[in-house]
């Protein structure tokens, strides 16, 4: 993962493109990007959505690596580390949604 | 990375909510994530965007990690590396722009 | 027509919002409020979507008028005449995707 | 508008397009071409939008445009009026935003 922040670090700064990346840009280009990637499945139904993926690999993975880019750049500018924020949702999430309640319903999604 | 996604896929499993994780809606999924990350910049300037950012810290965490959460899972659900996904984009990238012409510049951005 | 921006800027003016209603802002505000709307049909399928509309129907109307109140707002804001917008837009879409060409499919709309 | 609603229903049975007009995916077509008009925006600060907007006023028309377009073909599929939606919408909003407490501030809404 350091790796891979470094990369971008790397590409974004050679750029010098720190300054266009304050936060809610950046909060601006995930969502772009995640409606890119949105597109790709604009009009196939759920079940033909995984043929459809699997018949355009690489425009969804590069769509997913524009909003995984962006997403790391928002957690390097605010120094947060995407993994620690991660693993202390899915806490929060596990306590929101206990097993024995939520088990096969997708209904308290919509409730959030 | 590995271990992360682990958990996310433990947490998915418990609740028997692979069957709602099609590769549409996972897509679905992130761009609400991405808006609700957007909307705690929604009225802000760019400069007050970093102040807020700090304020608001464990909220913009959240958000991210539900975001982070959603594009993990659909990875995961098309065998797709994330890391490789990024470094295969920012090669790319970097064809598309060239330092000596994107240095400083967002404009080529919304050329896009 | 006239008589919605009328009151929507009436809305606006009393609070003393104009300030805070550039593009940017309007435009960032449209995209949140239509995720708030896909949100309703987050982990329904297609098939559902139309039972559980019915079954929301304020909550969806709600969501649909937040998204409309933002695009009147912009539209007021830069002068535009969105009727007239929306005119000029349906003579190139038929331009784009001729009737011989388009009846029944909707592959060309990911071609985008 | 009824005259409008009316040409892009003409528009959308022209090529038998209904079939893939259900709420859902208008729901994900109307985020999809928000984005859209939000990334004419991308890396401009809020100031230079409403320049960036005159400059681009085709762009930005055409994108509103798309916007409203999948809105109305919403209301039409659930037989909602858009014009009222929004007046009601506006009264709740007025109810939520006493303009005592909302004048010129901007803060109660990201605490929507």
């Amino acid at each position: 993962m350091q790796e891979t922040i470094d990369r971008i670090r790397k590409f974004r700064d050679e750029r010098d493109w720190l300054q266009f990346h304050n936060p809610k840009n950046l909060a601006v280009s995930i969502s772009i990007e995640a409606a890119e990637l949105l597109e790709l499945f604009q009009w196939k139904s759920a079940e033909e959505s995984a043929r459809h993926a699997e018949e355009n690999r690489e425009k969804v993975s590069d769509e997913m690596a524009d909003v995984a880019i962006y997403l790391l750049e928002l957690a390097d500018v605010l120094g947060i580390d995407l993994a620690q924020a991660i693993d202390a949702k899915l806490v929060k999430n596990a306590a929101k949604y206990p097993v024995e309640k939520s088990k096969g319903r997708s209904t308290k999604y919509t409730d959030l």
